[in-house]
Order: C-alpha cells, then sequence, then structure tokens
C-alpha cells in the first residue's frame, strides 16, 4: 500500500472511530484518532496475521494495552475484513462482541483483555518470551500503549524483564498524545523523555512523528530488523488528530465528537478501503503436548510434610508428563519450592524476579500461547498482583497461581509475610477455583487436578510440615471435602482446611474422649465448595464451626455459607479465624494467640455445649 | 565520629545483627551485615532524629525498605541508645516490640511498617512531599532498600513521582550486595545499571563502595546538598560482609550464621559503642489543624444525584473546615470528583497520575506526617493497590480510600472497568472499615465520619445518578444501617446498599401493591455491620434476601452473616449478587442482566413465597 492509500486508511479508521463513538454515544474516539495512523501501517505492512485463522502459530500478536481505544482496533478489523460495518456500528451494546474495551472471550483476535491501563506490555512481554524460548517461531509481538499508562509501575517491570531477556521480538508503539484523562501527562510532547527511560532498562528507541506515515513505516522496519534488544516506538501524535475542533485539546477523553457528521466530513467522508494483512509464513504447529504417564510423588503416613513441598514435587512431576507445564518464580522458588520444578525443567521454568505483576503476566501471556502455566509467590505478595489475577478473568485466561507461606502459622516473620487474605482475594475472582490442601498427598492431586481447570486456579500452600493424612491413591475431586470424623452423635461440625485440619482432628480426638463427638470436615475446594457434605452435616449436626488461618472475612466460613444461600434452612454458624494483628512468635504460638489451634477449637466447642447453645 | 570509630560501629551493628538472629533462630543477618557501614554513617553523620521525641517535627525520617533487616535497624536503635541489650535480644520473640519486620505499631521511630519489598521508598515520597509541599520543615527523608526490590514496578512509579516533584529532601540508599533471595539479582554488581535508570527518571545518582565510611560520607553530603532533585546512592556491598565463610556466597539468605561465636569473634568480638544521633533543628510544631465549622453540602429530595458527586463536595467543604485533609489522584479525578477538592484546595491535592501503588503509598506518608489523606480512584483500579493497603493496615496507618465507578451500574465500559471485588478486598483487611453509600446526603455524611476513623477506610461510589432518599440532617453512624420499609407482616428482608437500595424499593413498593409486604434495610456500613438491626430482621422475617451490584464473595452477603456468627439461629439466606462475566451495556440492561434490578428482587421473592420456602 502506498503512502497516499496509508493516510487515506488512517483517515479511514478515524472516520470509523467516530461513527462508532458516535453510534454508542460513549467511547473513546480522540484517543483513537491519534494512533490511527500508527495502526494503518502496521496493519498493511508490517503486521504477518490470519484473520480467519487466529490460531495459525506464525501469526504476528497485536496487544492494544490501551484498551479504551477499542474503536480504533475495530476499525481496523472491519479493514482487514474480520468484521462489516454493521457489526462495527454495534459498539458497546448488549450482545455485541465489541465492547467498550476489547476481550478475547468475544472476539477470537484479542490476544487479552484490556482496559486497566499497564497490562498490555507485560502480558506481550509473556507472549514474547513464549515465542523466543518455546514455540521459537518467527512471530512478532506488537503493542500498543498509551503514554500515560507508562505511570504504571508495571510498565517498567515489564521493560526490564524484556530487556534482562533480549525479547527482540517484541515492539511497543507509545502514542504519545501529551494528554491523559483530566490533563496533559507529566512529559508530554517530550519523547526523549520517554525513550531515556526505555534505553536506561537496556532497549532500543525510535523516536517518530506518529502521523507520518512513512517514518513511521521505517521504525517499524527498524525494530524488526533490531536484533538482541526489544524496541520502543516513541510516536508523537495529537489526540483526536485530523478535527479542528477536538484536536490536540483537553477535556475531551472518553467523549463521542460533539459534531460527528460535520468531523467525518473534515475526515474526508466515509471510506470503505480494504486492507489485505499479510498472512504469516508457515510456521509449525505447536507440537503435539507430549503427555506421558503421570507419577506423582508418594510419602509414607505420618511423616511430616509442608505442602509447599509436596507442591514442588507435584509441579516438577507434572512437568515431565505434559510438555505444556511450565512455571513461575518471583524470586523465591526455593521458599515456594518452585525451585523442583526448575531444577527438572529449566527449559521450561520462567525466573520474573521480585515482581508479582510481571509473574501474572507472563504467566497469562504463556497461556495465551497454549501452555499451562503455574506461577508461585507468597500468598501475601500475590495481593501485589490482584489487578492482573482480576483482568486474566476477564479474558478467561487458564492460569494458576499458587502461594505459599499461607497464614499466621509462618510464626517469626510476622504479619508482613503472612497470606491472611488471599482467600478472599481469590474466592470474588470471577469463575476462580479455590484450592487449601493439608497434607502432601492432597497437595499433589490438586496440583494435577488444576491443571485441566478452566480459569484463574488458586492452590494455598503453607510453609511448616503437617503429618501425611490420606494414602496416595485417594481421590480429591474439586468441590469435594473429606469427612474425616463422623458419628451418629455428632454435636456440632468442625470445618477446617490446611493446617487447621490438623489442629480440629487432635480437637476432636480430645473431645471424643471427653464425651462430645464431633463431626471434622476438611473442605479442601474453597471454591467450588462441596455442598451436598455441608448440607448433610447441618441436618445432621445443626450448627458449623469453621476454623481458619485466614481473616475472618472471604475465607473459608464464608466458603461454608454457600452451601445454605438458596432459602434453604441454615444451621448455626461460629467462626474461628485471625481477628487480631499478629507480632513475630513461633507457629504454636501463632496459632494459638489467634484462637485457630486444637485447644481453641475445643474450648469453643466446649462453650457451645456447655451454654446450651446447641439443642 | 571519626573514621576508625565509623568502621568499630558498623563492626558493631553485624555482630549486634548476628547475635539477634542468633538468639531468635531466624531472621537475616547477612542482609544486614551488607548495609551495616551505610547505616553506621548515616547514624553517626547524617541523621537528624531525638529519639526521645519521634514525634518532633524537625526530624528527619528513615525507613528501612529491606525490612528483613531489622537486626541491623535495632542494632542501630541500641547503639542509639534507644533500646538496650536485653531487648535487642527479645527479637521475634511473642510479645517483642523487636518483629522479625518492623512495625509502627510497636515501635515508635519505625515510619512505616515493611517487609513486602518495594514500598519503602513509594512510602517515603509520600513523606518527602508532606516535608516540602505542607510541612515546609528543613526534615530530610533517607530510605534503605535492597537491590531485588528495584525490580517491583511501584519502585519507579516512585522514582517517576519524586522526580517529577523535584523532592530533593529524599535520599534513596541501595544496598547492592548483588544477591537475592534464591541468587543473584539480574544486574549483580553492575552500579551504573542501577544508576542509569535512576538518572533516565531524573534523579541525581552516586555510585559509592558500601563499605568505604569516608566515601559513604561524601556520598550522603552530596544527597543532601543536591538541589532540585531526589539523589540515588547506589552502595556496592557484600552480603554477609565481614564473616568470610558467608560473605559474598549464595544459600544464605534468611538464615542465622552458621556458627554465630566463630562469627562474632571474626568480627572483633561484642562492642559496646554509642553513637550520639544529632539532634533535629528547631521547627515549628506542624500547625495546629484549624478546624472551622463543617458546612456539608445539601440536596433537594428526590434530586438525583451521582455519590461520586456528593464525595467530590463533601470533601472539598471538609478541606474547608479543616487544614489536615488532603485528597490524592490516580489520574481520574475528573471521574471519581476528586478534582472538586483540587479546585478550592491546590495546594493540598496530589495528583499521582495513573500509579495506584504510589498514590496509596502517597496517603500512607502523608498520613505518617499527621494528615488526613483522602485517595481516590476506580474501585476496579484499586485492586493495584492491594499490597499497600495491606501493608498500610499492618502499619495501623489512618488513609481515606474512595473507588467510584461501583459494579456493573457503570454500563457501557464493560468488565475492566467495573469495580465488583473491592468490597471482599477491604473488608479482608485487618481493621477496615467499607462503607457504600446510596444517596448524596448519606454520601457526604459518610465521607466527614471516616475522616475521624482508625486504620483503612473504604468508600464506595457509583458512577450513574441516584434519587435523594434522606434529609440533609439525617445521621448516619458508622456501624448502622436505616429501615426504609417495614411493617409487622413483612414476610422477608431486603438488604441492599448503593445503587440496589433503590432497585430494593422498586421491588418493595410493586410487591406490597402485590400483597406481599417486604422489610427493606440500607446496610450502607457494610463493615462493621449493623448486628442488631439484621438480628431483629431475622426474628421477625425469617429469611434475609442480600442483593448487590458485586460478586457473590466477599460482599454485602457475607457481611450480612456477620451478625450470625456466634452459633445464634441464622435466618434463611438468598443472595443476588453479580454471578456472570459482563459485557458492554447500558446501565439499566447491566443491573437486569445481573439480575439485581427491582425486577430480579421481586421474582425472587415472589418465587420464595410462592414455593413456600418462606414460613
Amino acid at each position: 500500500m502506498d503512502s497516499a492509500r496509508l493516510i487515506e486508511l488512517g483517515q479511514q479508521l478515524r472516520v470509523d472511530s467516530v461513527r462508532a463513538a458516535a453510534a454508542a454515544g460513549s467511547g473513546h474516539p480522540t484517543s483513537s484518532m491519534s494512533a490511527a495512523d500508527l495502526v494503518a501501517v502496521l496493519f498493511a505492512r508490517h503486521l504477518r496475521y490470519d484473520f480467519e485463522r487466529p490460531d495459525h502459530p506464525g501469526n504476528d500478536r497485536f496487544v492494544l494495552s490501551k484498551g479504551h481505544a477499542s474503536p480504533l482496533l475495530y476499525a481496523a478489523y472491519k479493514a482487514a475484513g474480520a468484521i462489516d460495518d454493521e457489526e462495527l456500528l454495534t459498539y458497546r451494546t448488549l450482545g455485541s462482541r465489541l465492547e467498550g474495551h476489547p476481550t478475547p472471550r468475544r472476539l477470537p483476535w484479542v490476544e487479552t483483555a484490556t482496559g486497566s491501563l499497564g497490562q498490555g506490555l507485560p502480558v506481550g512481554v509473556g507472549i514474547a518470551l513464549a515465542g523466543k524460548r518455546l514455540d521459537r517461531s518467527g512471530y512478532r509481538v506488537w503493542v500498543l500503549c498509551g503514554d500515560s499508562e507508562l505511570a504504571e509501575g508495571s510498565v517498567w517491570e515489564a521493560a526490564e524483564h524484556a530487556a534482562y531477556e533480549e525479547l527482540d521480538n517484541l515492539t511497543v508503539i507509545v502514542d504519545v498524545n501529551r494528554l491523559g484523562q483530566r490533563g496533559p501527562t507529566r512529559h508530554g510532547h517530550d519523547l526523549h523523555a520517554y525513550a531515556r527511560r526505555f534505553q536506561a532498562f537496556g532497549w532500543h528507541t525510535v523516536e517518530v512523528d506518529g502521523h507520518d506515515v512513512e517514518a513511521v513505516d521505517r521504525a517499524y522496519g527498524e525494530a524488526a530488523s533490531t536484533a538482541g534488544q526489544s524496541t520502543a516506538i516513541l510516536a508523537r501524535t495529537l489526540k483526536g488528530k485530523g478535527v479542528r475542533d477536538v484536536q490536540d485539546r483537553e477535556g475531551l477523553h472518553g467523549k463521542p465528537l460533539p459534531d460527528a457528521d460535520a468531523a467525518i466530513a473534515e475526515l474526508g467522508g466515509v471510506r470503505d478501503l480494504r486492507v489485505e494483512v499479510r498472512r504469516p509464513s508457515a510456521a509449525r504447529i505447536m507440537p503435539a503436548v507430549r503427555s506421558g504417564p503421570l507419577r506423582l510423588p508418594r510419602w509414607e503416613s505420618g511423616e511430616e510434610v509442608a505442602t509447599r513441598d509436596a507442591y514442588g514435587r507435584a509441579l516438577a512431576a507434572l512437568g515431565t508428563a505434559r510438555d505444556d507445564v511450565v512455571a513461575l518464580d518471583g524470586e523465591v522458588g526455593d521458599s515456594t519450592r518452585a525451585e523442583f520444578f526448575a531444577k527438572e525443567h529449566p527449559d521450561r521454568f520462567f525466573e520474573t524476579y521480585i515482581a508479582e505483576q510481571q509473574l501474572v503476566a507472563s504467566a497469562v501471556g504463556l497461556a495465551v500461547r497454549g501452555r499451562v502455566p503455574f506461577a508461585s509467590s507468597f500468598a501475601a505478595f500475590l495481593t501485589r498482583a490482584h489487578d492482573f489475577v482480576r483482568m486474566a478473568a476477564v479474558s478467561g485466561a487458564g492460569v494458576n497461581v499458587v502461594g505459599s507461606h499461607a497464614g499466621v502459622a509462618i510464626g517469626e516473620d510476622g504479619p508482613s509475610q503472612m497470606g491472611v487474605e488471599d482467600l478472599a482475594m481469590f474466592r470474588a475472582v470471577h469463575g476462580s477455583t479455590v484450592l487449601y490442601p493439608c497434607d502432601a498427598h492432597q497437595t499433589a492431586a490438586l496440583v494435577a487436578a488444576m491443571a485441566d481447570l478452566d480459569g484463574i486456579r488458586y492452590l494455598r500452600t503453607s510453609r511448616g510440615k503437617t503429618p501425611v493424612l490420606y494414602g496416595p491413591d485417594e481421590e480429591f475431586p474439586v468441590g469435594g471435602s473429606k469427612v474425616l470424623r463422623s458419628s451418629p452423635d455428632d454435636r456440632l461440625t468442625v470445618v477446617a482446611a490446611g493446617v487447621t485440619v490438623h489442629e480440629a482432628l487432635k480437637a476432636a480426638d480430645a473431645l471424643a474422649a471427653d464425651g462430645i463427638p464431633v463431626r471434622v470436615i476438611d473442605l479442601y475446594s474453597v471454591k467450588p465448595v462441596d455442598r451436598e457434605t455441608l448440607r448433610t452435616a447441618a441436618e445432621q449436626t445443626g450448627c458449623l464451626l469453621t476454623v481458619e488461618d485466614h481473616h475472618p472475612e472471604g475465607g473459608l466460613g464464608d466458603a461454608v455459607v454457600e452451601a445454605f444461600l438458596d432459602g434453604r434452612p441454615t444451621p448455626r454458624l461460629v467462626r474461628l479465624a485471625v481477628r487480631d494483628m499478629p507480632g513475630s512468635a513461633t507457629p504454636a504460638e501463632q496459632v494459638h494467640a489467634a484462637g485457630i489451634d486444637a485447644e481453641s477449637v475445643a474450648a469453643a466447642v466446649q462453650l457451645l455445649v456447655e451454654s446450651a447453645v446447641l439443642r
């Protein structure tokens, strides 16, 4: 496509962005108009993509990090023949595939959901890692960012990581239109301010007029021909480019143009140019997943094993059985035991250093490319990646996240290292699965099971050792539970998970010796929860006492309530959880101080029985 | 203190770090030893601090971002005479003030809790902002970081912000010991790799041998005399410095030395040097808070007002009444309405651009310096700052956080912009308060009330307009609720908050017309929850139907259950919440599709009544 037509194509993308937003009555046309020429040149001359085969292994990957510029993306899809004009005008309406911010749940050409700024580049790094280290196919990853979002720290985690991994298959194009949502950015049109930062992190940079199509073309060519470095293209643009009344003006973010018809006329009217996006070169299909027999580790009954150790060993075994399993670490692999996987499968191990946002973003990127990622860190530090987990759920990405060092039971390190909000965080994520094993065999079985689930799957592991309770062939279906103590005379039911299962068992045995039989349920599947077993226990014992190494909000206790939300009679409920701010102390002192050890459970049961609260 | 004694002081800090960790049987002596000379020089020659008056307005502020090096901090406190040797050896034991990671809850000289890496510098930026823009006292902020933690994006949000605000009262000292937890860092001892990054962001940098006390002294002097720029001191150090068997060796992170006695001997034995930390110069006490009459805005009954608008206006009024109130924005102030405050009180408004971690960190830093911060962004994007909120709670910091654009009711923008996990996130934070108003007067009253609470206070606001329900003089105590519909014959109770209050009222009125009276509770205080009113409703109506614009986990429904966790009879429970992943649609379509609109509430009640689930 020659320059004249490229310029026309850019105008068409502007016109169609204006039309889509006008039809919707909302959206971000001005943010689309600034980047229209950047996208026109990319689609017409550089992107290699088969819109009929979005899963083609040789396809380049385009990520619109500034997801609010979705009108531009959809206008480009139209120009490429992927959607028609009628669909374009369904933008932002109920049931339309063309959402306010693009998601791969609805559109096969979208790699990852965007709209929370600063996430496109980190996920792009994950995709580029897959391309470079695993697929070894020649595809390139193109990420279009806004300038405002470069204030997000996640962008610099990504910049650091891309440089370290020498991802020369990755290009970020920054649409420096100088205007954020509420006013000018910190650096305005100072392209070099951004270039300096990327260079310092080890990137190749190109500064360019983002409305000069030939200059943009050369910049893309330079990016593609730069070896050993990622390239950042800093493009000077004007927000609302091409329409005098809105161009480069404040106060017009996220609004349809005041006079769409006049704007379309000023832009030269509606066009119907088609752009032939280059097909990818032949590429091998991702090698069929080698799937051998899974030989999970085994332990002796009663042996003391930390569930984090079981996680590490099970993951390594899973990696041996399946080629598509990869592991990611946030520089704590010796603690989470991800290092067990690293030692056996170094080619499929990704160290992201202390950067939990990039940890999860890399996992999402690897999932986009068909891998089954396990990303682990301390449960407490996964809060750092909450927004990335949230957006991964919006994407529908299949990602396993594992949080170690759960709860006060870690002991001396104190509250900064204790995951006591993680169950609440992961339960509230759409479509998530939340698992919390109490012994080694249970952990291993759940690690194997979670690999085949959809969406976000969270596994919570513990630092300290606990005795092996279950046999190596016991089954632990997701959504199930285990009744560990039961009699017809049970006065109530103690529901526990993880470390508190062992406390509950000790308490139950002591209480039984005192003539107070209680049921004990190991609720290892926190979400989905085993409604049937809980309902039976409620009917038969009348009261559920939950005990959890987590804050009282959003954890095990709330999970139990899910079994009773259809208006059926609800049992009496009592909840033991971590209510005070811990300091330093031994693990035993911590669980005692928090009131979640065997002694506390037994005392609570005694009190309930004696006070005649129970029938 | 001359060089020879400085060197001795450094050795003493190492010895005491080794002793504290040996006594505890855990801790991070090697990470303390690398930075011992850096701290010795700081305390002996540069820090200005009165340990007897930690609230002295002229005190410098020292933040140990690498909180795991707490033995070094406590050793320095001992050298400064703030604690004695006996207390030093209580390190990490139950009840000791000397926790594994330092917190201001226990020690008055600690500014902010650390232990989640990458948070010290961002909070230091907040403190330095207070010093520069509000206190205008001459104190300096010194932050000691590790090298590993520079991988956290939050550090670069802070670097960007410090440069932009020209915080020349801020110095970061990076202890480049080249070893992270599990192995070498990305950049090893390449000081210039870090310097280049800080320079690119606009900092002055100094590279120095971190064990050369005179060179370190000169670096600190250079930092203090640099105007208009923050300074980063990149100090080359050795982990475990001074003990041959551990020095610069991998695999020894977070472990007491294998032979503490031999190490102490090698370091020259136990010493008892005292360091006279320089007193701060005279400084005015922070001006007494001017507190005038609070004139909250008023609206007409039935007027349509978005609660975000009410927030902005109430906050501006609060700022007029009180000089200690400050507001912070994450570049969405036009949406959250924080801009109303900015217009009236520009001197107390802090723009942190799109960097939610820095947004909350700045708020924590301003709280450290006695201010009452209100930090606002979209509820969805506050997930980005989850770890900072968590650590603020560990600090016991008093911070107001306000999340706008809650729920699916925002409409067309789609799931990336919808806060549907925020209640779960903030409820699970220790000691938090969670408020969710449904009308303008309620919002204004809660904004005023939250300013005087302790800990993390979260206010959830809505994008769309809702009718004013309450009068301007109505009181809304935190922990209360409002019963909006009630009769002796109520068949059940609908519990709602925010936008769903209006849906519940519409449903109740339609049901009443059909001869089905239901109670309606506006549960604006989600945490703490009004147990009494909920229990009365349970006793009188037998069934609680919650309806919320939030995921079913961790929100309003779970808050209601809190009223029944002491073993008392629990009412029947039914929960309406956002269960599917939304796309784009109008606000009305969204709340209908989610099954939380008036029609859905009425249908649910009808179903319950007809199916004879209810008595």
